[in-house]
């Protein structure tokens, strides 16, 4: 079976372009405030022994208000360029749609876009969960661009944020 | 399309089969010894904002290698039983496959085995992250008897636990 | 010995006065915003199998520089009326030189102001170890009013914060 | 006023003398035991930005019922022998009374044992609070040899462990 010959092909090569958002905010204790950095996937990669190959390419370290149409062309060209099929974006949780809409036309391979609403370097963080979420995702399904948040997988433009619960829903 | 139909369906029901393993160990600071309990899955899910419904079902609060015949046959019935196809069971890891030859032959049901190398409880837990995982893989494969561990999906003989490294790789 | 009988009495009382500061703080993930709350002391206190008795009383949750002379006179005043004469304030870093002075004054009862860099919700928060520190503290030292951060006990105007470490240093 | 001189004296010196117990209990997933390393005091003192010397002199990484009379003899010894006198020793829970004992004799030392009821590594851990209690006390105590747990600080030989309730409470 061609689909299973795939998904369990040996050493999954999984890039993972970061982008900002909730889920890398660093709190800084000396001016108070919530500055954006990069280490998330990393420090939650460390945690499991896992059995694939994670390329991370840190992007830009912004809240996704604060990412431009350049950026977007950046990180479109960056999912063009990268040498495998799997990729993963971390990305803050307000404009997920919009990121999605930019790499529509991108052939052949599954990018599933993720990130968390509490940072992962908070104690009750759902960073963890999600991430592992998407390493999943994106190994299972087929070529498309995803939205992997609140345990769910939707289609890049089937689905919004819920502004009052924070959750992820159908759109 | 009919995969992406089912794919993107209204709140999927998960069931959660809870039989023990490292991730539901517990220690016990009194008599200095680790117990096994059941709360891990209830406590990951209370993290993430999740948009399914999961059914969570207690069954045993064991190490594997004390898993019997009997004990088996009634993790095997309980998924025959249970009214959704997405089924995650939590186990321990050094028996997982043996696990999954139970359930060979339960029909249209996608049930994906995980479990945990650290308690949920231990502060550089993999817990969430394979709990995470295990929900996409569920939601995203086809029926099936599967293991996910170590970032990775494999059919549920597909692979072995290295006991040196404590990573699945593929048998 | 005197100091030996009071210092091993039975079951101290201790006040935790809440004003808030960054040990409070929370961030909200909807509105992407950190708050303050009040919850830190009893998070902290119910990881310890503590034999003294803890009264909490919250009385603000505020930034430091928010704190106006009319809250100060009521934390005053609290410090007074409580029973007990060993109290901790849990206070911002940024001023807490400031609620010293307003103390002075305040006989017979050890008076420790401390808080923390970090939330206490944060993975590496030095809430629970200044937490503990604080309540050694008020159950050690003579009747005064002390600043207990940075793994020191300083009077309330023998030290400041340094603004480029964090630190709480001499003046 | 010489106990205010000696209170506030710049930059404490404060030894840190590492037996082994609870606190730094390892939990070693491939073998699935508990072993006990050194490394807990070193993880917490991090978590602080703390204006204390610190010397960390890892003895033995024992439980306290496997420390036998020579391993006290060098915990004797090496109280001595430190320049400062200042000293905390983590301990087993187990057993903190018989290495008081030990130490009675040294003069002109503050020597405070304290350890966890759970390891520095779980989530609901002890460690921080209690080396922070510690640390208060070793800073703020007269010569002498205490007992810190539980929040309270007792003479070495004024206390006893309530094994139902893991609490150290009055003798």
């Amino acid at each position: 079976m061609i689909f299973g010959a795939i998904l369990f092909q040996m050493k999954p090569q999984i890039a993972f372009i970061l982008t900002g958002g909730s889920i890398d905010k660093e709190y800084n204790s000396l001016d108070k405030a919530f500055t954006v950095g990069s280490g998330a996937v990393e420090r939650v990669l460390k945690l499991v022994n896992s059995n694939f190959d994670a390329e991370i390419i840190p992007l830009f370290q912004k809240v996704s208000v604060d990412i431009t149409d350049e950026d977007k062309a950046v990180i479109c060209r960056t999912c063009t360029e990268v040498s495998t099929d799997k990729i993963i974006i971390t990305y803050g949780t307000d404009a997920m749609t919009d990121i999605g809409q930019t790499l529509v036309g991108i052939e052949n391979k599954t990018i599933v876009i993720t990130g968390a609403l509490k940072s992962q370097l908070i104690k009750d963080t759902d960073a963890e969960f999600n991430l592992g979420f998407a390493t999943a995702a994106v190994q299972t399904l087929p070529a498309g661009i995803y939205i992997a948040m609140s345990g769910r997988v939707y289609s890049w433009n089937g689905c919004r944020k819920d502004m009052e619960t924070g959750q992820f829903v159908e759109k």
